[in-house]
C-alpha cells in the first residue's frame, strides 16, 4: 500500500440556481447561486481509493476558485499518500508554501480556499483508506498524532505544541463516554431556514412554527437592512418560539447549563441574529443595541470579519445590554481566530470549513477555542457545509472541548440531496452522527448532479439559457 | 465629453523571467518572476481616452488574477466616464459591491487585487482626461473632492469624514509650497537591491558602496534565513555605510530630524531589516533582539501581515532595544491598517500600490496614518511598484501628512525600461517628480513588453521553452 500515489484530479464547478427561490438572502448577500469548487484526487490505488474535497462560493468567482484548485492540486501529483497521511501538518504545510501562489493570498481569498478544497479532498482520502468517517479518523488519533496533523505555523503566541498535546491528553480518558453520548444523542443544532430578509412575515411565522415544531430551540434571524422590520420579524419569531403551545408533545425542557448566557425566553429557546457585516463599528453598536427587546444570544457578523479590535469595541459595547458578539464564517484564517480569541472580541466562535484552508486548519482553531474557553459553533448552510461540519462538531466534542453544553451547530436544509452520504437531523433536532465506513469526509457529490449543475455546459445550466432566449 | 463611456477592456499576463537572476530573493520568497496582471479599460472617446492599470504578482498565479480582473472589469463596462469620475468613492464602493465576487474575498486576496488593478485603471484614465500626473489630480482635489474620492466604509471608527475634512482643510494653505519645494528636490528614497539573500558577501558589500555613492542614506537588509549569516552580512553593510570614506563628494548630512529615531550611525545611514513573515511572533521577538549589534531602524514584516496583535507585541518587546516594527506590503486592506494604528502596532505603514484595491483605498490608509501620526514609506520594487508608489508618496506629502522628514519610499532599479514613463532618481538619492501631463498613474507599459513576455506566448517564453528542450 505504501507505493500508492496520487496520479492526478478532477475539477468540476457546479452551480445550483438558489437565486430563483429568495433562500440565502441576506443584507450582503442579496442574489446567490450556491455553488461547489469541487475536486477529486485520483490515485494509481487498484482499489480505486480516490478523494472528494471542495469549497463553497456563491455564484460568479467559482471558476476562478476552480483554475486555483487546479494549480493547488497539481503540487500533490506524484507524491506518495501514506507519506502525506504520516504527517499531516506537514503535508498542510506543503500545500501552502508555493511562494508564487501564497503571494497572491497570503493565507487568504481565493487561494486560501481552493486550498483549503484540496487539503479536504486530502483528508477525505485519508479516512477512507482507513474505513472510517473523517471524524472518526481524528478523535481515534493520539494525542501526539492530533497534533502531527495541525497547522501550528504563526499560532504559537497563543498555544504551544505542548499545550496542545496537554489540553488533548486532559481528554483522552473520556473520549469513548463522549462518543457513545453523542452516537445516541445526536449533536445540537440551531436552524437559519426561518430568518432569510427575503421571506415575507407568514412565511417566518410559519416556518418558524416548523421549526419548533420539529425540536428545535435555537433560532437565527438575518437583520440590517431595516431595523423597523428586524425588530418586527424578530417579534414574530420570539412570540412563536416563546409561546408553549407550539412546542411539539413529549418536548423536554433544555437544561439550565446549555441556556447559560443565551438570553433564553420562557420556554427555553433561544434567538441569534445575524448582520453579514454591513454596518461600521459605530453603527452596530447603535444599531444592535435598539434591537435589545427581542433578546438576542448574539449578533453574529456585525462588521468587517477582518475587524478584530472592531468585534472587541462591539462585544464590550452590548455586554451591558446582554447581547453577545459571534462571527467567524469570513474568518479567513487561524490567524484571525487567534486574534479574535486573544483580543477577546467574541462568545461564540464560527469557524467555516471551507473558508479556512481545510481539516487541519480546522484543528488548529478547535485547539485555541478550548485554551481560550470560547464554544466553536460552526457555520453551516450553503451547498456542503452541513455534510463537512458535523464532522468538525464531534472532533470538537469528543477529542478537544470536550463540551457540548452551550455548542449548536447551524443546520439549514438546503441541496442536501446532491451528496452521497447527506447529513440528517433527528427527531430531537439533533445532527444524527455520520456512520458509514465509506463515507470519509461526507462531501462525494451524485454524478447526476456533477453533470446536471455543472457550469457553463451543465444540463440544467443549457436549458435556463434556452429558456431565456 | 459627459457621454463617453468604458467600451470594454484588454488584460495582459505579462511576466519577466527574474527567478533566472536571484533578484528578489528573500527568506519567504526563494523564486520569483516579477509579473504584471495587466488591464486596459478602453472607451469610445475620439481622441482614444483609455486607462491602464495593474497589478503585481511573482509568477504563477498571475492568470488567476487576470481572469478576476476580467470579471471586476466586466462590471464597468458601459458606464459613462464623467459619472464616475464625478464620485470615485461610490465608483469604488460599486467595483466592490458585486456580492458573488465579493464572497471569495471579501475585500482580499485575488478578487481584492484584481479589483485594484480595475480601479487604479480608471484613476490613470481620470489623469489622463485631465492631463495631469495622478498626483497632481489628486493633490488639485478640494478637501471635500478628496474625501469623496476615499474609500470609507468600515473605518469610520478611526476616522471619520469630518475629521477627514478638518485635516485636509488645515493642509490646504500650504500645498502649494511644498509642491514646490518636492519638484526642486525630489523625494526621499531607500535602495533594497543591495540586501538580498540571493547575494554574495562581495556583491552585497560592492551594491552598498555602489548605492551610498549614488547619494542614498537608507538601506534595506533581507533577514530570516539563518542568523550568523544575517549578523555577517548587516556588519558588512553597516561597515561600508559608517565609513565616512564612502561617502560622494559634496555629500551634505541629514537633517537630525530625518534621523530621529532610526538608529542612524555616525555618517547619518539607516539600516532596516526584513524578514518577510517568516517568524511566529516569540521566534520574530527573539531573533531580531540578537541583531540589535547591526542597529536597524526597524524590522519589517516579522511575522504573518494578518497578525495586528502579534506586532504589537513584536514592537513592545523591541523598544527596550531601540528597534521599531513596519508592515503593510500584505496587509491586505484598510481594515488591517486601521487596527494596526489602533493597536500602535507600527513606527511606519508600508502601503502597497496593488495589494490594497488601488487609489481609493490607499487614501483612506494615507488619512488614518496622518491621523494617528505614523509615516507613510510605501512598499516599492518588483515591477510596476515604484512607477505607481511616487504618486501616492506626493499625495500624502503634499495634500495629507504634510510631512516628508521622516520618510522614504523604496526604490529599487529593476524593470523600470518596460514603462512608457519610467520613474527616476536624481543625484541625491531621490525620486524625481513625474510631470509628463500624459502619463496618469505612470503604469503605461510598452507594447514590445507585453508581447515580448506576455505568459505564455509571448516571444521570450516561446524561445525559453525551445531552448528547455
Amino acid at each position: 500500500m505504501s507505493s500508492i500515489k496520487i496520479t492526478g484530479h478532477r475539477i468540476n464547478d457546479v452551480r445550483f440556481p438558489t437565486s430563483l427561490t429568495g433562500d440565502g438572502t441576506d443584507a450582503m448577500n442579496t442574489e446567490c447561486d450556491y455553488s461547489s469548487a469541487y475536486v477529486t484526487l485520483l490515485t494509481d490505488s487498484p482499489d480505486g481509493l480516490v478523494g472528494h474535497g471542495m469549497t463553497f462560493t456563491i455564484g460568479r468567482g467559482n471558476d476562478i476558485v476552480c483554475t486555483a484548485i487546479k494549480e493547488v492540486a497539481n503540487r500533490l501529483v506524484g507524491k506518495e499518500i501514506e507519506s502525506l497521511f504520516s504527517d499531516m501538518g506537514k503535508a498542510w504545510d506543503y500545500i501552502m508554501a508555493d511562494p508564487q501562489l501564497r503571494w497572491i493570498g497570503p493565507e487568504k481569498g481565493v487561494i486560501h480556499i481552493a486550498s483549503g478544497a484540496v487539503n479536504n479532498a486530502l483528508w477525505d482520502m485519508f479516512a477512507r483508506s482507513r474505513n472510517k468517517p473523517l471524524w472518526k479518523l481524528v478523535v481515534d488519533f493520539t494525542p501526539e498524532e492530533f497534533v502531527r496533523a495541525t497547522a501550528f505555523r504563526y499560532i504559537t503566541d497563543a498555544i504551544t505544541r505542548e499545550e496542545a498535546l496537554a489540553l488533548l491528553k486532559a481528554k483522552e480518558a473520556t473520549k469513548a463516554e463522549r462518543e457513545a453520548s453523542v452516537r445516541s444523542t445526536g449533536y445540537p443544532a440551531y436552524v437559519t431556514s426561518a430568518g432569510w430578509l427575503g421571506y415575507s412575515d407568514e412565511k417566518v411565522a410559519r416556518l418558524t412554527k416548523e421549526a419548533v415544531a420539529a425540536g428545535f430551540n435555537h433560532f437565527k434571524m438575518k437583520v440590517g437592512a431595516n431595523r423597523d422590520s428586524d425588530l418586527r420579524r424578530g417579534k414574530i419569531i420570539r412570540s412563536v418560539i416563546d409561546d408553549p403551545a407550539n412546542l411539539p408533545n413529549g418536548h423536554k425542557p433544555p437544561s439550565p447549563a446549555s441556556l447559560e448566557g443565551k438570553n433564553a425566553g420562557p420556554t427555553g429557546a433561544v434567538l441569534m441574529i445575524d448582520a453579514n457585516q454591513v454596518w461600521d463599528v459605530p453603527q452596530a453598536i447603535e444599531y444592535v443595541k435598539s434591537l435589545e427587546e427581542i433578546k438576542p444570544w448574539f449578533i453574529e457578523e456585525p462588521t468587517a470579519p477582518d475587524d478584530i479590535l472592531g468585534h472587541a469595541a462591539i462585544r464590550k459595547a452590548l455586554k451591558p445590554h446582554g447581547i453577545g458578539v459571534a462571527t467567524g464564517e469570513h474568518a479567513h484564517n487561524r490567524m484571525v481566530f487567534k486574534q479574535l480569541l486573544q483580543a477577546e472580541a467574541i462568545d461564540v466562535c464560527q469557524i467555516d470549513s471551507c473558508r479556512l484552508a481545510g481539516v487541519s486548519e480546522v484543528l488548529s482553531v478547535l485547539l485555541m477555542a478550548a485554551k481560550f474557553g470560547v464554544p466553536v459553533c460552526p457555520h453551516a448552510g450553503g451547498v456542503g457545509l452541513c455534510e463537512y461540519v458535523i464532522h468538525l462538531s464531534l472532533i470538537d466534542y469528543i477529542a478537544v472541548s470536550g463540551s457540548i453544553e452551550r455548542n449548536v451547530l447551524e443546520f439549514v436544509d438546503h441541496l442536501h440531496e446532491h451528496f452521497l452520504y447527506p447529513c440528517s437531523i433527528n427527531q430531537q433536532g439533533k445532527y444524527n452522527v455520520p456512520t458509514n465506513p465509506k463515507e470519509g469526509y461526507s462531501i462525494e457529490m451524485h454524478e447526476k448532479s456533477i453533470q446536471e449543475f455543472g457550469w457553463p455546459n451543465g444540463s440544467y445550466w443549457v436549458g435556463a439559457r434556452k429558456t431565456e432566449n
